[in-house]
């Protein structure tokens, strides 16, 4: 753990010059900022090996009233929208998940600046805590990496 | 929020005449209904702006036996499965839940009508309630609109 | 019930040769697997016709350090993560969720054996208990089967 599931809106993969963004690019940025992340103690949060950022593209979506009050508002009617869901492992400290969400907002909003100042779009970043009944992991990954630093 | 986000069989991209269905059609229906749903003081529930639907076609799928009962039962063998959870803010009352609910059921219930009279098919709505433990919004859809009614 | 939607990095979806492997075929074998679950009064747990698998290939995703760890340890850069989840209804034992889950583990060890001893992938297996507001279910899949067997 983590994975941070991204949900949006398809024409977002358009050409930047059609209101579209580079997934692929954020998904990067989101996983190094992961990485990032610090606990009270100072120890990295997340494993190196265990952080994981996915996106999909809804292939159909609706978004507000369809269009009609940002074409007069001038925004245009290509609603766009990002739903960002993290789900971390259970028993972290609220300060943690505090620091986690902000880390994957300040992302964002640097990400998409010129979007929000030029299109209609929304983002929206949560946090879960999972409270799976069942947890089972196999990674041939997580043994390329030493554990997080103590220090 | 709210989010409604489908997750269905990619059959179901199908054209109309190979058992298909507009699955667009189907979220602005669903995203206009959500708009409609009003609390007990008959206010609207979900703010315009923040009211999405987004649906994601499997690209891989197994539902129950595989089609072997369908086929026998000359329902066919390609079974089909739409699975619509909408998440929404924590807080809401019981009866907001049973009625928001029961809008995307209608909905989904009206739109598929020939699907569950001719093929099989399997249609599961679940609203949530979200715990997250981070939630951070920016929005240049909202601002688009007015808040939602008192009245 | 059960849903179980695997999201996965795309590069699985290449050709064996390149790494990837039959995600259609894992999803048949996990549907196939969960209708083998008993539990402890040996009944099935889930009902056929209500037993589907859906698979999701992330359009852009971004994974640990991105392949620097991979690359050096002579496993490749080209990380692989698969994240199944289930969910099921309410009020199964602790004992059902744990069989539900190892059966869902054993698949996949089986199925990515060759991928976890020769390239970086990381599997996580999570079984969720549903805590909808709302539910509800419309199919003509369910009335093709018999009730599960009571003996």
């Amino acid at each position: 753990m983590p994975h941070l599931v991204i949900l949006y809106s398809g024409n977002l993969d358009h050409p930047p010059a059609d209101g579209g963004t580079d997934m692929r690019a954020l998904c990067r940025r989101l996983c190094d900022a992961l990485l990032t992340v610090r606990d009270e103690q100072d120890r990295q949060v997340f494993p190196t090996g265990g952080t994981r950022v996915l996106a999909f593209p809804a292939a159909h979506w609706a978004i507000a009233d369809g269009g009609a009050a940002g074409e007069a508002a001038g925004r245009g009617g290509d609603y766009a929208f990002v739903y960002l869901n993290l789900r971390m492992a259970k028993g972290r400290s609220a300060e943690v998940h505090r620091r986690t969400g902000e880390t994957i907002e300040t992302v964002c909003k640097a990400h998409f600046a010129t979007h929000l100042a030029t299109r209609a779009i929304g983002i929206t970043a949560q946090v879960d805590e999972g409270h799976e009944v069942f947890d089972a992991k196999n990674s041939s990954i997580h043994p390329l990496f030493a554990p997080p630093p103590k220090a």
